[in-house]
């Protein structure tokens, strides 16, 4: 009998239409990774388990997809670990190979390896799908696509400034205006910590710092009382609970606060140029704004912080992240090696745009010209016509067979087309064609020889 | 002590020039797959083990790579089945997804269970990696792109005829002229191996014959009697040994061979019926004939045969392929489901257009124009001029750091950036800015209020 299929939780099946949507974020994101000067690579889908287990915390590691040796993998097991019946000394014995779980470990690899081929700094984009067994639930995936830019080989905040330029080129150009840029820095809560004599604290004091929008002021004192934060230290720190005004207000009450801090100074001047410059340059249609309750993987971050917002009224998380990185490339043995990079999170995206219906219309458009098929001489005449058509760009196609025209016509329908052709044995002796539109119902009779008109009516 | 990395064998990086060279060619295809009027779907890198497992064969389930169990895997083999320290029977017990090995079972298993949505007939294309764990060995790798046009839903030979056009189209595009479409049909192989009175026969006949090119005549004729073959039976196929001259004067040999078998009388009439569509509606730049002995997973297609080669001079396989195939997506419940089908291969054409030298030379330009930078005041007048630029849709940098002259100029002639703008304290002061030509080596002074000339000698 037949097998019922299915495709494994977590994974999804991309429809015509979905794919298109997709391809066009992808498309505008790729454009502007290429005009500011990134370049793309590909690594393989899958590493050496070696390459990827250790990089990502043991619940990273926990989540890397594993794959099965092949052949006879049972006997390269040595007894006492087949006795033991432990799933976690087994696995490494019967693979050696594992998914990719995100950009960022194997563009690490790659630099490492490809280091006298490349020119530094290096700015490489990278748009692959990644892998991960967490547990499937609304919008998290085990099979997803991440879009990277990323710059090595440079300290210069020239680059920051880039990236804020280009999430607002790129959402721009996606018609997604009040997208909201949070900045913030690694040094500057790290300052925080130093002022305030929490210096030891650092990482419970952001978390709990971070959580502000979620639990309000209360929630967060609360949080860091719980954390071992003494009272007159959370008192100090609290000009950031009621942080508010303009860019320009934040940077004077961060300059008060960390003029004692060599670090948080410094984190502060960072941003200053930040801003400075995109003010100076413009934004076509993103906000820029200060965040310090921003935090994001803290552990992996040295500089600037990026968190990207959906526009007000969405509610969604962020559509995109980043921030510097000092010695991405130190695992694989190259230190040294400053990077600062963005991703943009197409599953986001692509929901915010939907929500918002700003898809282009034609991208639903598969097909613009159908022709009926009225019989064998018929759809030879047809086909000529189509593949005159399909020569200068547009796409058309001839129904297959020469079944009832109502079944052509709904053809037709279900699937958009905006016109449809028809050649029958009249059109055929007048070596004419009839165009239908669809949506307006008329129709115009063209020669063979005005095919030209045809196409360029179509624009 | 850090690692020193590498990547699985059979897996590949792809640096920038390669990945933009990869892009063309799949950018040319995609341009053609929808002009033809073929839609997009994706499918999930790995699915489910039953989905894949015993339909490649045995030697095809060994080829699958096979994903472990998360978590304590080991817990879900029974006693027995673990004591008996077998790797096939254990293996189903700690795996339940493999990686894809085609696109083809997937997209069966996708209109199965999507028929509800779709619309027949469904011209779907298909562009993603699939990962065999075949021996690595020279241009055969364990991952790799396929990309796959196919037809459901309509056994009309108008598809057929379509296909032959699209690869025309695909190659001429390329600049890839000459290359030869070789046409066979499963239905004629039938008929000659019934009219010889081999049909119980038929597989060890058309692999004998499939070799014809590579050990001759006499080589096949070996073979045939070594499978059982009769020495009369050989005798009545002997025409086809030394089929030469038009497709016209090969049809007629056909004919006459097969005048008592219904099938193969069949399969010369749906070959003639390609031929003579073709013959009218022209090809561009490939040619198309008649090759009876080409077989190509004989027991998968069941009407046309394609292959294609390429253009003479060019040592290289075949560069595409594929037939009819009345019965896909039956293993998965759905019957009666026609379906015809192309794929183009990939690392083969990359390497008969590297090979020829065949890829525009743009391609390798990963950046238009390179800013040197003279510090903190002349880069910031840089970025300006290249925000611009890029919102023109220029590709333009500039150089992150103030370091010297010569290795700002080095950088942009490693990366073969054409043109080389010079802001300094007298170009700022002056409100100016230097184009040198890296080819021409002279150089052209343009006011800021000129951008748009000098973006306009970019062409």
């Amino acid at each position: 009998m037949a097998q019922k299929p299915s495709i494994p939780k977590g994974t999804r099946d991309f429809s015509p239409s979905e794919v298109s949507k997709r391809n066009y974020i992808f498309d505008v994101i790729r454009k502007h990774f290429h005009t500011f000067g990134f370049q793309p690579i590909e690594t393989p889908s899958f590493e050496n388990s070696e390459t990827l287990l250790g990089k990502y915390g043991d619940e990273g590691d926990r989540l890397i997809f594993k794959i099965l040796n092949s052949g006879d993998f049972i006997s390269k097991v040595d007894d006492v670990t087949y006795s033991s019946k432990n799933s976690n000394t087994i696995a490494p014995k019967i693979t050696e190979k594992a998914l990719r779980y995100d950009l960022t470990v194997p563009f690490a690899r790659y630099v490492v390896m490809h280091q006298n081929e490349i020119d530094f700094p290096f700015k490489r984009y990278q748009i692959q799908p990644v892998w991960r067994a967490d547990r499937p639930q609304k919008g998290r995936f085990r099979e997803f696509f991440q879009c990277d830019a990323d710059v090595v080989g440079s300290t210069s905040l020239l680059q920051e400034v880039e990236l804020v330029q280009l999430y607002d080129a790129v959402f721009t150009d996606l018609k997604l205006p009040g997208v909201n840029i949070k900045l913030n820095n690694r040094k500057i809560l790290a300052g925080i910590a130093e002022v305030i004599g929490a210096k030891h604290l650092l990482v419970d004091f952001t978390v709990a710092l971070d959580k502000l929008d979620k639990i309000g002021k209360e929630g967060v004192i609360k949080e860091m009382l719980s954390k071992g934060i003494t009272e007159s230290a959370i008192e100090k720190a609290s000009p950031l609970f009621t942080m508010s005004g303009s860019n320009g207000d934040q940077l004077n009450t961060l300059k008060k606060l960390l003029v004692d801090s060599e670090e948080g100074s410094r984190g502060v001047e960072e941003l200053e140029f930040i801003l400075r410059s995109i003010a100076e340059l413009g934004l076509q249609s993103a906000k820029l704004s200060i965040d310090v309750t921003l935090a994001r993987g803290l552990n992996y971050y040295t500089g600037a912080i990026f968190e990207v917002s959906a526009p007000e009224g969405v509610q969604m998380g962020s559509i995109g992240g980043g921030g510097r990185y000092d010695d991405l490339t130190g695992i694989f043995g190259l230190k040294d090696v400053s990077g600062v990079g963005i991703s943009f999170g197409l599953d986001r995206i692509y929901l915010v745009l939907d929500e918002l219906n700003l898809f282009p219309e034609a991208i639903g458009q598969s097909l613009q010209v159908l022709c009926v098929n009225f019989g064998e001489q018929e759809a030879m005449a047809s086909l000529k016509l189509v593949t005159q058509l399909r020569k200068a760009g547009v796409t058309a196609d001839v129904y297959p067979s020469d079944t009832k025209m109502q079944k052509q016509m709904k053809y037709a329908n279900n699937r958009d087309i905006p016109f449809v052709i028809l050649i029958g044995g009249k059109e055929l002796e007048n070596q004419s064609f009839v165009v239908k539109d669809m949506k307006k119902g008329d129709q115009t009779t063209y020669r063979f020889d005005q095919l030209e008109e045809f196409i360029a009516s179509l624009g």
